[in-house]
């Protein structure tokens, strides 16, 4: 793969900017808001928090890709407006996922990142049309994707032009049930060395397990991750989805302190 | 699962027409054809050849998911031309795979039945647009889609009208590298015992391996499924992808025979 | 690995002599029986009941590996005495496991046939002991071993010295939960194709689901297994342990009857 | 699993002497050595410069579970024999493999710790033979094993008396070959929330791959792992078995530092 745009001989490592937030660059950048963006005052309380204990980047879902058609499936639009506003109020950027070609410039109308989430990693129209952009993607690992399949996914958006894009490792799919997915730090380190593209990781989908979010954040910051995105929330019970792997604004906070902590003594 | 469309509780077992082949039907349903649809000369050829020793389908790609942006991704429209003047020639319903919903207008001018792709299947945006259809559809199964995972795919689709769906097991993925992927039939079992829609395995890239093709069709009718999709060729070795697991014409004649011999015998 | 005494290059096929009963030969081998020897009454009416039906070789565990130390651990001399008994009874040889390399004299003077189960596949003391023997071995994949480990593991029995062989597919572990394990039957079909061993599969542990016993045991003969091993139970709900995938003594019948029509239509 | 002896609702955190050598107390033990043992000279030069580094346990192969039987197996006594000399001259407690009930006594007569390897985790016969001992247990994770089934394991030696046990979690197997296997940090934070053994990270196996060591030993820790077990040697290349993975006296210098560095800032 040493030819692909996303390794290392190909150029300088990439930063990637989100309005003002730089990605890959010597700050670690924590991502973090709700599962599903919910309705203003509950966005507003949560983005409020986060904002205070030094988040970076504000996440909520308003496209859902759920497995039931008869789950709940986002806010859709009205989701979006939700999040921009809040968004605006705090000067935080905002990313959220994009599921589709043709909602891409409807989201675009509202976000400062996309988002590909772990079922769309292998959807190539997908990234073929992102790939034409010049706003930041965020591209998470398929659930059962090798590495190389996921740096060729990263290739395609690049090939298509767009250099802006941040990976996110989320946890791979394997025997083990104890917690949701399997989180590969690995990876981390692996992509770390011979690749250009900033990585981000997610132990909260990595781990399913709200207690175990704030270890592993700190592992995946020792690992080499340039950031974390986190699923949090005012009142994590009452999260409309993914509550058992959400965290409290506090322990966001506490996350926040040890990866600055960590990062002040081991910045090269 | 009960309360869903694809589960017996709703319903009678579902016969899927495609054109004037029925599949879930007391016949089982053989579909055959090259991985990548090829030039008209060799796909006349190959559906010639399949005609005579009683295939039923043709199948061929035109729009190809590839791991790398740089690989063949298919001939797309002209694919399609070619894929639909050799189908009419022979009087072949043709299935072809579908990527994107921006293409499903172009692909239904010239397919009998789309195919949603392995890595689609967690595509929900498409699936809800080919479930506004009433085309069939083949659903394979994802890399590493749970069956419950597989069976809601499905009824994104039924869902929103369109019950004319038939399941492909195609493989998951494991630790284990001698096979591509790992066939995992007792899922065709178990679809049978509680589920309405028909059941195909494709054991070509079930096994990635053209030497056990055979074999594990047979294995696969024996475990329940209601047909066969077989990448063949004239010359397998010469075919543009998947060479690898790409079976001769003969060999195709070979395993539907054994499919009729063995299908006579356990018919209840 | 085409210099080892595994693979077909080294000789001819190996026939194994259990007894009177050829594994490995023209005729398909049913072994069954409970999982855990259980008392002398239930034994008896298990295998007179199989014996009718045209089973060959009795199992029952005396020695149980259970994952946690507090479960039930087998009756151990007291089960093997039983399994003799009821086994000279019905003029049935008998298989079962074997746990450790001191209990191997202990076990010879009961057994027929020497299972290494899943949990030792990788316990190369104990191959190379039971190499050192004449005895028949039944070997169990390991729940995530390749193909290669697994035949390294025979051919740790065979460069001991013996040759009497047999392997015992049982399904793998893979992220799906639907089964216990995902039964591998590809790998029945690579194994009849390149190694001289002959090979039986495991359909109950392989789906831990007793409504899918008898279709995959079909499955798995057309696949090319040599036999099956079949857990079997007077009354399967009160089997001490497996009861889940256990099938009564009909079912059984059910299967053998299966097996050979399918074995006449299509022996070479 | 809140009844068993490995949960802390049983008692305290469990403190492992191994010689004058704390495991899960304040200090994060570092366990290293080269796979195999080879001789003195070498033993000499390695335990040297480990000791020098403050590496606390010496580890080095004696007894080798290697997948082919035409592999080296390791020098056995002779290996243990250089093993102790070279302990004993540094004064380093020393660790090694045991695979089989029957060699107990003679390891027992040179080592200070007995390892059971990833290949051993379900051997219960031996895993029963070492709670008989008061020797502490060092117990890798099966390549395959789920969380409860690794701590049934610990349980099996500790009901039968034996609380000296420290986990050792060496990556599992997955359908990713990018790394050796996959190391899973997750278990090592859900270990040190629910129960009483210690735990370290053996990321040498974890990655199989060198440059990754040192990034995944800093990640360990992180996670909350109460040591490291990695492989080293003064010429890698020249290493017997594993050289891939192993790495230099200078690399595991630098783990050491950045371990003591990161503990001094997070000690709580």
């Amino acid at each position: 793969m040493e030819k692909l745009l996303v390794h290392k001989n190909s150029g300088l490592d990439i930063l990637v900017k989100v309005k003002n937030i730089v990605i890959g660059g010597e700050e670690k950048v924590i991502i973090s808001g709700p599962c599903s963006v919910e309705g203003y005052d509950t966005m507003h309380d949560i983005a409020s928090g986060l904002k205070k204990i030094g988040v970076h980047i504000l996440r909520g879902g308003a496209f859902k890709p759920r497995t039931s058609p008869y789950d709940f499936q986002g806010f859709m639009e009205e989701g979006l407006k939700t999040l921009k506003i809040v968004g605006d109020e705090f000067n935080m950027p905002i990313v959220t996922e994009v599921m589709d070609s043709k909602d891409i410039d409807l989201v675009l109308r509202y976000a400062d990142m996309l988002q590909i989430g772990s079922r769309n990693m292998y959807n190539y129209s997908l990234l073929k049309e992102v790939g034409k952009l010049k706003t930041p993607i965020l591209l998470k690992r398929g659930m059962s994707a090798t590495l190389p399949e996921w740096l060729y996914a990263a290739e395609y958006i690049m090939a298509n032009g767009n250099e802006n894009v941040v990976l996110c490792e989320r946890g791979i799919r394997t025997f083990d049930t104890y917690t949701r997915n399997t989180l590969d730090l690995s990876s981390v380190a692996a992509i770390k060395q011979k690749y250009r593209i900033p990585i981000v990781v997610d132990p909260s989908h990595g781990t399913g397990r709200r207690e175990l979010v704030a270890r592993m954040s700190l592992s995946s910051i020792a690992a080499g991750a340039d950031g974390l995105m986190i699923e949090s929330h005012i009142t994590p019970d009452k999260a409309i989805s993914d509550a058992r792997q959400t965290v409290s604004i506090d322990t966001v906070g506490q996350i926040v302190k040890n990866v600055r902590k960590f990062d002040g003594m081991f910045r090269d």
